[in-house]
């Protein structure tokens, strides 16, 4: 534990300058992608009017595209800033910015193989970050991409009591992505979870899962003794499940765009 | 306890005489937010046919403003009436007002930094009115307001035995505001809660927010132990988050209308 | 217990032939008023495809007018059927009938008082049905008609094991009234619950209140102790709360005419 | 258990050749029937992306109908192909079918007085099916089929540990079809549920009423020991429900093709 970080309150709404690169194009669909990933995970209640969802910029790893500072429901192609991975936004030109984005630029950094992070508040995750002895594991087939089970990322551990709670700098992202290592899933203490995956659409799949798997775990442990996913079980399921991730993709996003459309 | 109080049941609707102070002219725009926050309540569950939100005149202190009895879904700026603090209403015409509205008069007499007043019967809050050793407190960081706990008010120890539940007059809204002191959320035993703020839309936000708060700590306590939120998390979260109420309200607002088009 | 009673099937899709008696006309809006009870139920939660609502003959106390055998949300003015207290229908003129309006007729002969019967198997209701250690009772204010509990009808104290589980005769119909006796709820084992009133409007309020009360108590009960209305509580509250039930009414009748309209 | 099992990842997204047989038309209402199917168990919530349902060829008994690989919210009459009981497709034409076709191929062998099969991983069911000391039983009349409880399928003890949980062959549908063998819902361990029926429309109704009567088995198991139907109980209220379930096609009909109308 660490109590000389300093918790002074970011200036959440203020703006943060722009670094001097200029900003690289993307394949219009592709950030069209992101945008539908925006709506979609609100649609099914992954994000509310918190969280965020991004993507590594597909042809420089060292930056990444998440939207500006408002509620992924509304969000549109304008909406879309490049950024650093030290969290410097490229074209923000004076918009807000989240004061999270340090999640993603971390992650990307410590995790060349993930390619999209979802950050969310998802509802049944949220119980399984305050109980100690409840760890969130797999056990229904749909994810199996939990693996050993969702580690707790404990702010308290870094910057001692006292803090938002919120990832709000490049240290406390750096200490969250070496707690996730090499998993899919890390939960964060009174807080939320964040996820990552090797496509956009995998990640957008894996946050719905999370919630899922989360429920049912929530109402399993009621009835009695879990059997949870072995870990080959995990593995096995994982690799034949998320080759039919576009099938959700597809329907999700309808669904989705319909509600979109009176939420602009 | 005190069994003097008289429990006879209040002419519910029948409307009550204005007073002889003239309305004072408020910006249309602060009345039309007003009638958002009542639709934001109802389309965010927070609010069903019951319940009611208020703002204190923005002009004169000793005054709020408060819908004609009706259900918020279905408020219009038409409907909007101006009190006075004891609950006597000013441009009421005639038409019947809330029976609970000694609620709000009462809070802002006894905090003079609240500028708004929610009262509902969100569903999950209810549960933590009716079991004493369960108080409701904060367990992520969107709910830091919450600070130590929610304490809840038994109406016996006021009225005794045999009363409807309700804050009908000014002596039951004191006692609830005495009991409230300086925190933002109160309970009421078998009946709902009350939550303040110092804007229109932070105490939109909290209200949802306990909602939320409440969900997840029904679920967690079937988990396990909890680690809430300290003191400080408490109060660092709030001043985080209640940064970025603007993003909730208009995302709110724009689905709150969608859905308030079909209810006129 | 009884084993001689028939358990056969009754031949339910088969139509049933009209009484000698001439239909008596009624006031089109309350006919109409009962439509919309059959819409506001179906989308408040309480109905799905199965259960019904109806209410006494305004001018002739030894009928009732009930929807033909369909799903409540499909009800039109032209699907209510005059039924005489014995479930014989008048008008039904060839048209299938509910398996169950015994319930109907044989409460509206014990009780004299009771304008309008709600019978539905509204989902948190169920579990109280089930489990004999766990009484519905009233723990909110808007509940307080529950009164000191809802009795549970054993159809197998009736007609012992083997049975639909229907209400689908006199005798039947007259076990559960007797069993209600002077309350305003009745739950039966393993099928839902029965509700009255002594106007449609409130026999509809108390229907969805009943499975509001039903989720609080579901998880109040996962909390700890509980502490239920009291008997004087409950009775104030019902006649404080049922002065109200007009502005429930008319929200809920806004919300379910526009489900009701893709649902024709 | 038996480790010799090959439980390489099956060729998901790759098409499967059709058999030289030639497709026996069908009456076009009974393939609309069946698109149908798929969109009010997308609707009602049993199947979300994935799962399926399909019925025998109404004139070949050798055959089944079953939707290509995709949405079953957006499934059209185009989208309907036909199998042989081994799972080999006849007029797929390239495009790629279900994972798990096998399900179904294998229990129309096995039992020949089934016309339809649901498989889902409707989230009620799925907590039941991880916990051996909570069997799924029927407590409530409308779910008397699932009769004695219903057995589940731990496929472990087929192909031993490390595998998809996936059906995803005729040695694994066969294993599955003899734990269901008489009954008419099996769970399967992590996975989901398969519920059978002799009519279309009633296995739709049951897959529905499976869901409905886990949750209130999850809600009652928290409340106390749970009567359910007794086995003469479970085969009455069968016989009598089951005369009803065009009631709730139809209303379910309705609201599904509401639903799908946004969704193509």
């Amino acid at each position: 534990m660490c109590s000389s970080h300093d918790n002074t309150i970011p200036a959440a709404s203020s703006t943060v300058n722009d670094s001097a690169e200029a900003p690289l194009a993307v394949d219009p669909s592709l950030i069209q992608d992101l945008v539908f990933a925006n709506h979609i995970l609100f649609d099914q209640g992954v994000l509310d009017a918190f969280g965020h969802v991004s993507m590594r910029h597909p042809d420089d790893a060292n930056r990444f595209l998440l939207c500006r500072n408002m509620a992924p429901a509304q969000a549109t192609v304008q909406d879309i800033v490049q950024f650093q991975l030290d969290g410097t936004p490229i074209d923000a030109a004076g918009r807000p910015v989240y004061l999270e984005r340090f999640i993603h630029g971390e992650l990307y950094k410590a995790r060349p193989d993930v390619m999209a992070v979802v950050h969310s508040h998802s509802p049944s995750v949220v119980p399984f970050s305050v109980v100690k002895e409840a760890p969130l594991r797999p056990l229904c087939h749909m994810a199996g991409f939990i693996g050993a089970g969702a580690p707790v990322f404990e702010i308290r551990d870094v910057v001692g009591d006292g803090s938002s709670l919120l990832v709000t700098d490049n240290r406390l992202g750096a200490a969250l992505a070496a707690l996730l290592a090499g998993s899919s899933v890390v939960l964060m203490r009174g807080h939320g979870s964040t996820v990552v995956a090797d496509t956009l659409k995998k990640a957008v799949y894996r946050a719905v899962y999370t919630e899922i798997n989360a429920r049912a775990q929530l109402q399993a442990s009621q009835l009695g003794a879990i059997t949870f996913l072995s870990p080959a079980e995990a593995q096995a399921t994982t690799a034949t499940i998320e080759t039919q991730v576009g099938r959700a993709w597809d329907l999700w996003k309808k669904k989705a765009e319909h509600t979109a459309g009176y939420l602009r």
